[in-house]
């Protein structure tokens, strides 16, 4: 015979599963003696199979419940449904994992018109029992028998307006025993059929709800959306009542066995005294910081100090406790692992190693990279009020505030006039970063966490919300609408690009605590990971933060910013177009000549900085338009000044020029390596000023290590002539320095044919980024706001591709390149260069490819290396650790 | 000992990787007891010793060498060397693949200032002795001391100038015999040693100088071209001469056993009499047609026919065959397969199998696709003496020619006037549609061979030139300038689309024979393909077509074009328009609403011309952007009509909706299925009319097959939702009438989890324009015209691989999709429907994967039936057929 029934003396921690979370942890403090009112769990394998057998009780379930409660009756020294001294139950579900309100809850179960006078005699509270029994009526009618729970406030409504009280608590007993038959009377109208007075028939009824509610579309809804099977079912706990709100001797509350904002070790919590766990949670009356209940409780608050300790060692983590005091008695009625703030995470984590209750890999394990990520910046304070007028999606992590500016020029000039600037635009372009670098933080109307603006925030470690679509921006009045309300331009705003708060004024700001807990903590999980962790950088400044970030090398240094794009080095802009619009060969060569010692010397910077460290440089990328206007905006003056009668001729001349480069889809066009076979002056100039600058470092005893990566490669022959190339310039310079040339993976069929590639090149980076805008068919700058964002929202993907590496499909395209890559080389250096590389579920990935490294922003190393280290845990491949304990 | 050298009576045809191409032949004649000049063949394999050996001669082959001089000298009773009746021989290179004009030859070898003279009194005819050297000399010195030609041109026009002759035949033997000695100097001078007079040293430095020319920079080139293997080696044949020139019982002359330009069974050829070979090829003298031979040297006529039916049916195929007669005596000197027209190719193979020589499957193997394709179509008439001034890339064969015109609506206009009108752009777009479809043919000054005019010419089946870069277009003045050449509009042109010509004036066209040969010749290849053949087609028009070109069903019916996109039905484009910018669910509906009936007649109209063959309809795949006029002329509207203080409401809204829609990278944006996940009543109403017109069809018993095909998936959840809204109007509208339900695999993704989608799709269609774009990261529309057509003229790639399946990317990703769909689905069925389809190298890719079809142009359906069959023949698992002989 299964079973379907354990006692909370029969079961402990590890039967999560079985028992469901609450019921397991119920169980075990139970076994470890602590005060627990006796009951019973109905196992989460008894509710599949209620649900295989379309309804029906599985046999034997009826008799197990008849003798658990038998025993609980004997416990407790009260019967179920006994005239004198009832036992009263609560009935609730908890599933293995938790689903917070997605399933029901019944209290006082057991009250009937008969022993809810036996409860008055107990209590010596007639008002008490009758209130009782009247949250009952309401809670079991609305539960189990599907009555609106609107129709019983409406009827309570009617009887305090007929009898002219305010609060609940001004009916008198008999008000209460009138409203009582009311609710009867309701559920007979609105059930059509009568409440249950056989407290065994509640209660089966209540097990019946229980076991349905795991099927309702709410649940299997939550479920769907994070990723919990449909096959576990939730278990079932029948507990005796206690009840906290049975005079001045009793309490209800809530603690942490630590402080869950700060990770401070001292219990915090808060309790009401005459109270239940509903009142707390309703928020009707304001609950007291714990540590008054010593003066107002004090055994029961020196026993609930003593179990908070105790649970915490026992459980290894800090714990999330409700109790109850009955006249004066303290009672445990569950326990769970506490939800803390980022900073708080890191800190107990910390500490619990310092206190030797966990060693260095759990403590890697416990600090999700999120929580890492949150703690780097400040956030709005907790607990201040707050006017939030919007929300939008979170792009980059913290808090920033600044006056309301809807543009970048005006924010560079309210900048440098000591402004602080808060930005908000339809969406940003590479034109707006002057206006970015002067702006606090950024909002976009438009817009997916990795649009132009998420990108640069994250990058520049700066709060960004983006795709607000509640925000309309009206730009000629310098206004933005939200609803009704009207915001101007040079108002004060507060975001919180870790939630997507937009909140209109200066809300209070909280700092990080960049701890020594923080780099602590680091320091552990290096001990673990295999990857290494690289930054993508293009300049010194970026360099030396990544560094100080633990970066351990440069995996993408990108040399288009170098030749002025995005508003880097404007004064290189013009050189820069006079190369790519010269008519013959010796303006051109005349041209980059000019850009030959910007670029030796750029490298010359970059490559000190990182020295020891590797740096990856990545040749020219970008299709060259965009280092010219738009086409569009010089039709439009070309054809206004004729409409004029004016003459327009250099945008005229630029804009033929703009014409001939213009293409239809650029992300497929000529850029990359394409660029270096077609016009193979730009990268024969890179590549000499690279070479140059790395040894004169090395001439000078600066020990640089520079890789040349070429981009975009879809065929070997691409390499092979560019190899050819840097083989016949190093052949000229005779450098002593040595280097390595390796390509990027980001066009599909450069991972389909790896095997040849790697014939050539020293090493690969997974340009993840790419390879998913063409593995997958999208481009990133039309679909993240459009059809990929409807995508997600309408779960026709799981996930947003951008954000974590897909592995099905570019995953596998990666996984093929590296065994047919290494099997052709096998010291090919294998790493990742895409925004994926600071992304933990995609760096998971990349530990089990058998990469080398990942690379990413500056600020995203710490959670890279933290991330790193889980994933080598997680498969157990883990370097080992001398220091762990 | 290795053999190095062959006599002629030692070899035979089966050696031609030995012996070359050439000597094999001449063996082969010699053994079947063809009257053949005495002589030997030095092996290819010595060639490349020698290359090895760094230019010395490998052991034993001197030896060799004289000992088969020997018996040379001895069959034709002459000495090598000798004063008296000295034996002359010629030296010919011959690989084993024909490599025209790349390598040496040598005649006359052996004359020298005493030979000379026995030369004279052998021939008695002092002037031809005399003659005979000049030219040795004029040819030694080129090819084997490294004169440059045009100096002994140089000297021999200064003679003739001093003397005041015109023609060389008036020069005098003691003119000629100063002119050798004039000659002898030059080479002194120029060469820097002394022409040798020992006939056994100027063999060795002929055949140093053959087995040289196998590696000099123009054979390299031309074998890395043609993809012929740089480890053959030449072979090189020395052969007695034999003299042609000797008088009016003298001739030389070339045939072929068939007409080679009709394929009718008759000696055809020219002959020359008292000539050497050289002048029948320099031109300068007109040859006569063989006919007349017959009466000026009847024996060696008669000889000459029998010998040339002897040979065709030794070698089983039409013959070249190059003769000469010595005084009465005919002289096999060369015989090879001959080159012949596609007419008569497919003539030529027909009448084999009629005459019993070979049987179907060689029959099939013998005519070349492209021989199909050209016979398909009018061609210029060889004969005609032509103004070519440009030649561009074939992109459409055929001729085709008409008044030029620049201008597609000027071009609807001549056309509507009974013009015949030839369009010449820079390059089409969809835009121009109306004025190709006025035209005979087109030509672009931009774009490669898949470019829009390229397609749409080939769908047309219009002749098409394209990328003529010399052409350059004046449109303000009307003109066409060629280099210094102007042609205006108006004026008659003519192109030639299979081999780019660009031909002033009205060129003499002959017809294509589309003899019952070429049908004859279809059926027998379908005996031998396991491959179906669709054609892609949207119209009953073009479905007619299809068929009478042996089409066995549709697989590509695009609906776009009855969307009224490529100025398709552009009655409809106002109902699409106001579809696209609905601002309501209910505006879009009834847009909707009256596309339904146009969509579900076109659907009939298709479903009905194909019955009973299956019909694929591709639902909608353009994005939405390509329906509404271009962003930037808008702005320009809008911004002009601003500068002019008028209003421009209409453009204004317009244009905010086609920002609203504008995409950076269209090809990889909002399209295919994403558009029917993100508007779905746009598929919906699609599938609704295909199923009534179906149902319609099928309760009036026409046996219809509809396919519904979904494009541009990525992701199986993306199929599964457009499945599941199939099902729900299949359960609405409760069909008679089965179908299909399928995808395009054309995202790299679709391909790389092709095992997924095989779970909901039943059949696979690769797109392979699109998966080729995504897998390399080509923008076809930008690359083809640019960076693209540079790779394939640099060499970087071997092939445009938008026209040849890029077996290594594209065709690894096929390959992995046919194998894990059909693991999950054994039953998938698979075809192609990009325009890989008709390419007959990418249809022996499609056998060899196991694909079920391949679908092309209508035009292209007899190419494919061909190519199918030879696919699988060359495959060794063609179909069994009981008819073959």
């Amino acid at each position: 015979m299964t079973q379907h029934v354990y006692l909370f003396t029969e079961g402990r921690a590890a039967m999560r599963t079985l028992l469901g979370g609450k019921g397991a942890n119920l169980a075990e403090m139970t076994r470890i003696g602590l005060p627990v009112p006796p009951g019973f769990t109905i196992t989460a394998a008894t509710c599949l199979a209620y649900g295989r057998g379309g309804g029906t009780f599985p046999e034997g379930l009826n008799e197990q419940v008849e003798t658990a409660l038998a025993v609980v009756e004997g416990l407790v020294g009260r019967r179920f449904g006994a005239a004198e001294r009832p036992l009263l139950v609560s009935v609730r579900s908890g599933a293995a994992v938790s689903m917070p309100g997605m399933m029901d809850t019944v209290l006082n179960l057991g009250l009937n018109d008969a022993t809810v006078l036996a409860h008055a005699r107990d209590t010596g509270d007639a008002r008490f029992a009758w209130d009782c029994y009247r949250r009952f009526l309401q809670m079991f009618g609305s539960v189990v028998l599907g009555v609106a729970h609107h129709e019983f406030e409406h009827v309570l409504a009617g009887f305090k307006a007929r009898l002219g009280v305010q609060a609940d608590t001004d009916l008198a007993p008999a008000d209460l025993q009138e409203l009582v038959a009311a609710y009867q009377a309701l559920i007979v109208a609105e059930a059509g059929q009568a409440f249950p007075q056989e407290p065994r028939a509640q209660l089966e009824a209540a097990l019946r709800a229980v076991f349905g509610s795991w099927d309702n579309p709410r649940a299997k809804v939550y479920r769907r959306v994070h990723k919990i099977a449909d096959d576990m079912g939730t278990a079932v706990n029948v507990q005796s009542m206690v009840f906290g709100n049975m005079g001045q001797t009793s309490a209800t509350g809530v603690v942490f066995t630590r402080d869950p904002s700060t990770g401070e070790k001292t219990v915090h919590g808060e309790y009401l005294l005459n109270a239940q766990g509903e009142d707390v949670v309703a928020g009707i009356r304001t609950p007291h910081p714990i540590a008054q209940m010593q003066a107002e409780l004090p055994d029961a608050f020196a026993e609930l100090y003593a179990t908070s300790e105790r649970l915490e060692a026992h459980f290894g983590d800090m714990q999330d406790i409700e109790f109850t005091v009955e006249r004066g008695k303290l009672w445990m009625l569950q326990c769970r692992t506490g939800k803390r703030a980022p900073g708080a995470a890191i800190r107990i984590a910390a500490d619990f190693v310092r206190e030797g209750k966990i060693d260095k890999a759990q403590a890697v394990l416990r600090v999700t990279p999120e929580d890492l990520q949150k703690a780097m910046h400040p956030r709005i304070d907790p607990a201040a009020a707050l006017d939030v007028i919007a929300r939008g999606q979170p792009a980059s992590p913290g808090a920033a505030q600044g006056q309301l500016c809807f543009d970048p020029d005006e924010a560079v000039r309210l900048h440098a006039a000591g402004g602080q600037v808060l930005l908000v635009r339809p969406e940003t372009t590479p034109d707006d970063i002057h206006g970015m670098v002067a702006s606090t933080g950024f909002v976009t109307t438009r817009g997916g966490t990795t649009c132009h603006a998420a990108i640069v925030a994250r990058g520049m470690g700066k709060p960004c919300v983006v795709g607000c679509a509640d925000l309309h921006i009206d730009f000629d009045a310098g206004q933005l609408h939200v609803g009704a309300r009207t915001i101007a331009a040079g108002q004060w705003l507060t975001i919180d690009g870790g939630d997507g708060r937009i909140v209109v004024g200066r809300a209070p700001l909280v700092d990080a605590s960049m701890s020594g807990d923080f780099a602590e903590l680091l320091g552990w999980a290096d001990e673990f990971r295999r990857l290494k962790v690289r930054a993508n950088a293009d300049n010194p400044p970026d360099a030396e933060k990544a560094r100080a970030f633990g970066a351990e090398g440069i995996g993408l240094c990108r040399t288009e910013h170098m030749f002025g794009q995005g508003g880097h080095h404007p004064e290189r802009m013009a050189v820069v177009q006079r190369m790519i619009l010269a008519d013959t060969q010796v303006d051109r060569q005349a041209a980059l000549d000019e850009l030959f010692p910007m670029q030796r010397d750029d490298f010359d910077g970059i490559l000190r900085a990182m020295a020891p460290h590797p740096v990856t440089i990545r040749l020219l990328d970008p299709p060259l338009h965009e280092f010219l206007p738009a086409a569009e905006d010089l039709a439009v003056a070309v054809a206004v000044a004729r409409a004029e009668g004016r003459a327009a001729p250099r945008e005229e001349k630029l804009l033929a020029a703009v014409r001939q480069l213009a293409e239809v889809n650029p992300m497929l066009g000529l850029r990359g390596v394409r660029l270096g076979l077609v016009m193979p002056e730009v990268y024969e100039m890179q590549v000499r000023a690279l070479i140059t600058a790395a040894e004169n470092l090395h001439m000078q005893g600066i020990p640089v290590r520079p890789e040349i990566m070429i981009p975009l490669v879809g065929h070997v022959e691409e390499l092979r002539r560019m190899k050819a190339m840097i083989d016949r310039i190093t052949a000229e310079l005779q450098p002593n320095v040595s280097f390595q040339v390796g390509t990027m993976i980001e066009v599909p069929r450069a991972a389909l044919t790896a095997g040849a590639i790697a014939g050539i090149a020293e090493f690969f980076s997974f340009g993840t980024n790419d390879l998913t805008q063409m593995t997958w068919g999208y481009s990133r700058d039309d679909a993240e706001g459009g059809f990929l964002a409807q995508y997600v929202a309408d779960k026709v993907l799981a996930v947003n591709p951008f954000v974590s590496i897909d592995r099905d499909g570019v995953g596998r395209l990666i996984q093929m390149a590296c065994v047919e890559g290494r099997a052709v080389r096998p010291n090919l250096h294998l790493g990742i260069c895409g925004e994926h590389g600071g992304d933990p579920d995609s760096i998971a990935f990349c530990h089990a490819a058998g990469l080398d490294y990942v690379s990413c922003s500056p600020y995203r190393v710490p959670v890279a290396r933290l991330a790193a280290a889980q994933a080598a845990l997680a498969a157990g491949g883990a370097k080992a650790s001398t220091s762990a304990v």
